[in-house]
């Protein structure tokens, strides 16, 4: 059976990036480029994006050998969103040092002839009202799941109500999942999101792994417990290309699929740490997937 | 088969506590407390430790009702050792307010008759001299686990280490291990600290679960998650004692009865956190245990 194609809507983005281990600068990165990477493994994946005339083709060309289709990706006048962070030593706290939304400022996501009828889609943290536009564009979705971020929860709570009420899945981190929720235990809190539309949430908790909550579920995986972590940035969205990728190569979204999705979604993100920007995602082969996901199954096996 | 004895050498307390619930006085608690009434659901408890001439004799009948032999319970002349704490909203952090240490200042753990060919051995954080002299009178056990804390890393190292080169299993939390091992990250520093002497090490992380290290293998645990926490005073004191508890009712320290067993102690732990000090623990009976354990066990199943 062929995998179905994923859309990804999301950012791509040049990363400034101050880490532990020393500076790089010109990163590749944005949601869109950390998911799309991430979902190739498993699934053809649609990227919709915006970069500017700094950006090089030569990237382009390379996702598309991967088999991210960048008809979606278009390349405006002027520059390409820029992110600049510092990472404290423990690689978990990190300052934004500045943002340069550049072209990423007047995104209108636009959906090639044939996209609209994805399957799978990815909306990446975009504002809410773009993410409506996207989803008004989508006809008859298998599953659609979207991710947001504490400005929208605090800006635009009306738009990204709406926007929940049209998802299956939201993705999400601890800390935008309490502010969502205005509610600090977490499980009460989840509780309290499923209530305003989505019929599956994901909570993301970094190196201690992501909580699936659903009307009747709840379902744990842990982070791959790393000896070498070099950089973070893109974890999370790796995390939820892989995850969807998986859905749409096994075309499926009963509760085992889930499952072992959020399995292969925290087995990739951990990859992703392990270098810099998207370099392990360019170079990981499915055996090496495979293996660590054995591992992270039997990480947590009880026993008998 | 019947369960092995387990001896548990610690202290016991009059806690006062600032909860965002409420204020409770004069709470008993103790790292002694916690761990045997959890590790008494599962295994006959044999608790050394000492108390003041204000500790209720009906605490104590009461402990012994439920399987814990108080003979080595010592009343000394003075008060109990009393800990006054104040807790965050989020019940994650909190501060020491005030520590009368009392007749725990010049505790001497003293065995009783029979209590050296105890099998199973929990060494509460005492002073690692203390420690070392319980351990010197410990006969030919099955399993030794020491847990420790940031006072005796800091100040007591050399003595800690010759606790670690005689201790089978060693149960201390993450800020601990990164202190012990001077390495932030958690799977290098739990192989640093192996390297010192115990043969297993289990690392808490409270609402994040607990992570197992030995020589070849690695294993985690969620924590449960609990829509109402009230108190987690306690809850790795539980945590240590329901695990202990386990092994010396299988009598056994195999890879999967030390899984079983995490299982075990992650449970009792979450019960632990739902009423403030030892209530819950008093009340808990063995179907809710397996309830739980099941559910934790669901928790984690990949869906296969």
């Amino acid at each position: 059976m062929p995998a179905s194609p994923l859309l990804i809507v999301g950012s791509m983005a040049f990363d400034d990036l101050d880490l532990p281990s020393g500076q790089a600068r010109d990163v590749v990165g944005g949601s869109c480029t950390y998911a799309g990477l991430a979902a190739s493994h498993f699934a053809p994946v649609r990227a919709v994006a915006v970069v500017g005339e700094d950006f090089p083709q030569a990237t382009l060309d390379d996702l598309g050998k991967r088999g991210v289709d960048c008809a979606g990706i278009e390349r405006a006048k002027g520059k390409t969103f820029r992110w600049w962070g510092r990472y404290a030593d423990d690689l978990v706290s990190r300052t934004t040092l500045d943002t340069q939304l550049n072209v990423f400022a007047d995104f209108k996501p636009k959906l090639p002839a044939g996209y609209s009828e994805s399957p799978y889609v990815l909306l990446g943290n975009i504002h809410p009202a773009l993410q409506l536009e996207v989803l008004a564009q989508i006809k008859k979705p298998r599953l659609v799941a979207a991710d947001t971020m504490n400005f929208w929860i605090s800006g635009e709570r009306k738009l990204l109500g709406q926007v929940l009420e049209k998802i299956d899945l939201l993705v999400i981190n601890d800390e935008e999942l309490r502010q969502l929720a205005e509610i600090h235990n977490l499980t009460r809190a989840a509780r309290a999101v499923l209530k305003l539309g989505p019929k599956r949430l994901i909570v993301k908790r970094g190196e201690f792994g992501a909580l699936l909550f659903d009307s009747d579920d709840t379902f744990f995986v842990p982070a791959y417990p790393l000896e070498d972590e070099v950089d973070p940035t893109g974890a999370g969205d790796s995390f939820a290309g892989a995850l969807l990728g998986y859905l749409a190569q096994k075309d499926a979204t009963d509760r085992a699929t889930l499952r072992q999705a959020l399995h292969t979604g925290a087995t990739v993100a951990s990859f992703c740490v392990e270098a810099v920007g998207t370099g392990r995602l360019t170079t990981l082969e499915p055996g090496a997937i495979r293996m660590r996901m054995g591992e992270l199954r039997a990480l947590v096996h009880p026993g008998d």
